[in-house]
This record gives structure tokens, sequence and C-alpha cells, in this order.
């Protein structure tokens, strides 16, 4: 047993250090880095495109993303103009802070304020796993129901700011909104709830202010 | 790193070899016992109720529910009357074998015919563990967008029949059905695929007829 534990710690502490070494490659460029973590078809690339096009011109977006296979969210960012890099974990569950550090020669950091990093969608796995980034947001949807801080509560934890996303849906999926803001708190009282539609528009400018604001 | 290879077989090994016991438990007492699979929020105990209430008398469902924490989704199905037993995995973003076999002294497995196994809220992780159980339900829903098949290939790949749930927002969502149909297709060419909506109604008697043909 002795001598497996040794071999856990060296991967977590591994991982710790890489994010380190991101997080001053992000500080030394002037950029904002932004791990977004949420369950699939949350929205995730939808967002990113709705906070890309609310930024002044002087804020400049770029996008990480992380997929399990497939090139279609980085080929709809492209299509925006963002700069973007694509990551197939190849099967993996979550980033890790190596694959990004393989990413960031790809982009231009110096032409980059704000640097969005779109996980794995998986409410579970991306916790456990520093980037280097400086916000932790997670996104849930009204689709999936009020009750995933409930459920899901490790994530929510870790979150410097919570999106819920879809709100232009709220009655169809009947979601309770207290429920969900009570479970949020329970476990993150610092975090701030934004409720916002990226399809409407709703909201979204509130939770772009408040992002500008942390830079 | 040749001791680290055996390691991983070892446990690999064990998951498989407790999941081949739980599946001669299952053969013996007649459970048809069914792995489902879903994103956080895709319907996955919506699907469970909508099922349990359309079998006849004469088939007798049961359930083991397995989230990171809580017990909401069991009360609500104990709240129907039917058999169930609450798997908090504390974090784990699975269910695996061992999990199952701790279940089952909870359930008499004589008086259930066909046995749900809800797994933890994830679109990855779930498909790397045998339960013992004979069918593998995917759960998708209209909410997460026709993509999924795309980016989340490796569940579809051991899926014995896809769901595709919330089918009266097809519109709402611009849901490309073919798209969705083509991906699964291309990945799993045996699994049938059924539309429904456990909120209408609508497609769950297909799904069931087919369900109940498989015992």
């Amino acid at each position: 047993m002795n001598r497996k534990i040794p071999v856990v710690k060296e991967i977590l502490g591994a991982n710790d250090q890489v994010a380190a070494e991101n997080r001053r490659a992000f500080e030394e460029t002037g950029v904002l880095a932004v791990n977004l973590m949420a369950s699939p078809g949350a929205g995730k690339t939808s967002l990113i495109l709705a906070t890309a096009g609310r930024l002044p011109d002087s804020i400049r977006p770029g996008v990480i993303e992380g997929d399990i296979a497939s090139s279609i969210d980085a080929d709809t960012i492209a299509a925006h103009g963002i700069p973007v890099v694509q990551i197939n974990t190849g099967g993996a569950c979550h980033l890790d802070a190596p694959m990004i550090r393989s990413a960031l020669p790809h982009l231009d950091l110096r032409a980059i304020d704000i640097l969005f990093i779109e996980n794995v969608g998986n409410l579970i796995c991306p916790a456990d796993f520093a980037l280097g980034s400086r916000l932790n947001v997670v996104l849930a949807s009204v689709a999936e129901g009020h009750d995933k801080p409930y459920k899901y509560p490790g994530i929510f934890t870790v979150a410097d700011v919570v999106l819920l996303n879809k709100a232009d849906l709220m009655a169809v999926f009947e979601f309770d909104l207290d429920s969900f803001r009570r479970g949020v708190t329970m476990l993150r009282p610092q975090a701030p709830i934004f409720v916002l539609s990226c399809r409407s528009g709703e909201g979204v400018d509130s939770w772009v202010q408040w992002l500008i604001a942390q830079r």
C-alpha cells in the first residue's frame, strides 16, 4: 500500500506544479484565464460567443477548447474570428494543467486579454484539476433541473461565479430558482450567481460587466 | 513503469470479476438489469418512473440510485412504491461493480423483474465500468444538443439502446434529429434509437415494449 500513495501524490503534485507555471504565464502577459466547467450541452460555447461579442474592442478574447473528440466547438469559435486552440483529450474526462501548457505555444498570449478555457462537459471530474486559471466558472442550465447543486456539490464548492443558462425556458422546465440559489449559496456563499440566456441575451450584460471588473 | 501497469490491470480485473458475480446473481434470480447512463439532468429518474408506470403488473421494477450526494432521486422513486437502494459515491464520477454488489443485499431480487441502475450523471466515465447489467442504456436529451455523439463517442459505443428524451422540445432547441441519428449509427449501428418525452409521454410505449421483449 505504501507504494501506491506516493504515486497518487506525485501525479497531483505534478499537475499543481504545471498549473502554477501556467498561472505565471498568464500573469506575466496580463491574461485573465477562465476555466469554464459545465455538463454536456449546458451552453459553454454559446456562453463564450455571447460574452466575447459583448467585450469592448480593447479587451481581446481567446479560447482553448477541450473536448474528448471532434473540433466542432473550435470551428464555431474560429468562424467568429477568435483565436482558438483545440485540445482533444482522447477519452479523458477533464482537462489538466499539462494539456493547457501544451496549448499555450499555439496562442499569442500578448494578443489576448481574457482566455476562456472550455473544459470537457462534465459536472464532476474537472473540479479536481487546477489549470492555472484565475477564475472557475460553473455554468448550469435550466434544462438540467434545479437540483444540480445538491447532487453534484463538489464542482460548486470550487466556483468563483455560477451562471445559470437557458433562463428563457425557466417556465417550460418548471425550474425552482430559489431552490437552485439556496443550493449554490450553501456550498459557496461568496460566489455571485448570474441568471442569463445566451439565446435571448437576457442577463448576459451583467455577467460580462462582472467579468471585466475581475481584470 | 513495469510496476504501474499491473496495478491498473488488477483494478480493472477486480471490477470485471465482481461484475461477473453480479451478472450471475441477476441471471439466477431472473432479473433483467439495466445500466442507465446520461448527462446530469437528462431525465434518468423521469425515464425510470415513466417506464415503471407502463410495465404490466406481472413485471415488477426495482431501482438502484447512484448519486455523488443526496437521496433526492431515491426519495422520488420510493414515493412511487418501487423498491430502491441509494448509493452515494461520495465524489466518484461513476458506479462500479463492487458498489452494486454492496447494494444487492438490500434488495429482494426474487421480487424484482427489471432492475434499473441509475448511474451517476456523466457522459464519460460510466462507460468504462461494467456493473454486471445485461443492457447499457444511454439517455440523451434534446436540450443537450444533437452533437453529443460526436463529442462524447465513448459512451455511445457501449450502448445497447439509445434514448432521446425531451422530444417535445425538439423545435424549441432546433434539434437536428438526422445529425444525432447519424452520429449514433456511426458509432453503434446495432443500437436502436427511441425518441421520446417522459413529460408528454410520446414515444415511451415503444421503448417499454422493446425493453420487455429483452427479458
